[in-house]
């Protein structure tokens, strides 16, 4: 029951997003309509909507109303979109199929996929940039703007990609160091940036918005271990995506260098550490504990 | 004398974005390495610095200090430059050379020289968030990032690159409103935004904001009409890029439409176009008709 009721959650949430993705992305008739049509063919190409769920699950936790973390819910999504369709490029990890469905270059040229990507990345700032936080709150556009750049850029989600993309197809193994620093750049620190924004969104107090940045780091890592795992265990029809990709591109990965029993027991210990961040939220966090839960238990 | 003076003026205000860009830009040590070194390697490859100076000529004009205009400055070259990188991409213009030195993708490889485009169009936002807009003015940061993000998106900068691809090898000339739209979208909007930007650090009154935004319009269509003429009337070498490239790729540009003593007819008028908008500056704007002179007067 309580596990249906969860479902129905994350199906409502889904939905919340993709209107609001809907209303901040032009239509796909708006002209040049090539652009639009491929930043939406990306942006609504099914995805589980996890990190702007998380903003408004954020919010939420500190009292505030979801509304106000829309504009950053839907930011984060743009963001994270954007880096798929340039990840997937064949410069990068030249990959065919995401979630099912063929990716941006296979569908419209190299060209319009760098380009989409760009619109995917300025079109974050712009809709982020419509926040609209409270009277009195502690928090300006420019914070909102600085975090989620931070997140994003050169040093974290941009930065992993770059050390990803040099450890491809390398003989010399990362350390458990280096392989920690990847995960940290590439997947956690827009999940916490996503966590982080809501809370500001709820002019979180420092206190509540550092337990944030905890859950959202713990939480991220552990994604990003589970994300490894299924790579491995499940096929890549179950994935929407190709299976065994890292084994085959010499990937350093949580269960390559550490077997697939440690990397589990190491993403239950972060989700543990996760939950325990977001107990100061009392029955508000309940929502961002049954989401910690849920990706860790996920099996796609 | 009046000549040797203005060209001291660019020569100071060039030092001056250089340190503002080296100040903001983390250094070519800071990890991973290879993205800061090639962010670094385009932003200071040589370029002529027009738009930042534009922005710091801009605040001026409206009565303000550079210092408060010099964020925006150094995002609207950090935007520029992002977009040249991803132009001169295999998939795009395939251009090997630019300025004289080869380009990102052919020192660095591909992979890398999307993602230090990514960088440098998500470290734009990053500066520009710093601006610090005087006590009450009446334009917050939030009316900064969605001024550069609206120039920069899918309808204006990005959208021009997607129907100069799409014009590109065509058979079918394009017509003349077309090869305005796309000049308006590819050059115009970003140095609109520049001075725009400027004068929005100054706090101008909407009718000054409107002035400005009429004088990079048209010194943005100008601009772009010369620097057409050029590509077929200079060498290569005088160039820094190659020249002849228009031609060899059949794209649709001024002189190809109109010939070229129209289209230099044309590129004067709007040139005295922007001279007329800023008269309402008096002595402060300056600057601003010098550099549209001097735009009008290039030979590379």
């Amino acid at each position: 029951m309580a596990a249906e009721s969860f479902k129905s959650y994350l199906t409502g949430r889904k939905k919340t997003v993709d209107s609001a993705l809907q209303k901040f992305l032009p239509t796909s008739r708006t002209r040049p309509s090539t652009i639009h049509e491929a930043m939406r063919y990306s942006l609504f190409a099914g995805g589980k909507r996890l990190r702007p769920i998380l903003t408004l699950a954020a919010c939420e936790a500190c009292g505030g109303k979801m509304e106000r973390a829309m504009p950053a819910a839907a930011a984060v999504e743009c963001i994270h979109t954007y880096s798929l369709i340039h990840d997937d490029l064949p410069c990068m990890d030249d990959d065919d199929f995401r979630r099912g469905q063929p990716t941006s270059h296979t569908k419209y040229g190299e060209g319009i996929a760098v380009l989409a990507g760009d619109a995917l990345l300025t079109i974050a700032f712009e809709i982020l940039a419509q926040t609209k936080p409270a009277p009195k709150c502690r928090y300006s556009v420019a914070d909102f703007v600085l975090d989620l750049a931070d997140a994003s850029g050169s040093r974290k989600l941009i930065g992993g990609q770059v050390l990803d993309l040099e450890g491809e197809g390398q003989d010399v193994q990362l350390s458990p160091t280096q392989l920690r620093y990847i995960h940290e750049s590439k997947t956690a620190a827009l999940l916490t940036s996503s966590v982080r924004l809501g809370g500001m969104a709820a002019n979180a107090t420092p206190m509540k918005l550092q337990a944030l940045t905890d859950f959202g780091y713990s939480v991220g890592l552990a994604f990003q271990i589970i994300d490894d795992i299924l790579d491995v265990t499940q096929s890549s029809e179950q994935l929407g995506k190709s299976a065994g990709k890292d084994v085959a591109t010499d990937k350093s990965t949580y269960p390559a260098m550490f077997g697939l029993e440690k990397s589990r027991k190491e993403a239950t210990r972060l989700t543990r550490k996760a939950l325990k961040a977001v107990g100061v939220f009392g029955e508000n966090g309940e929502r961002l504990e049954q989401i910690a839960h849920y990706l860790l238990d996920r099996d796609y």
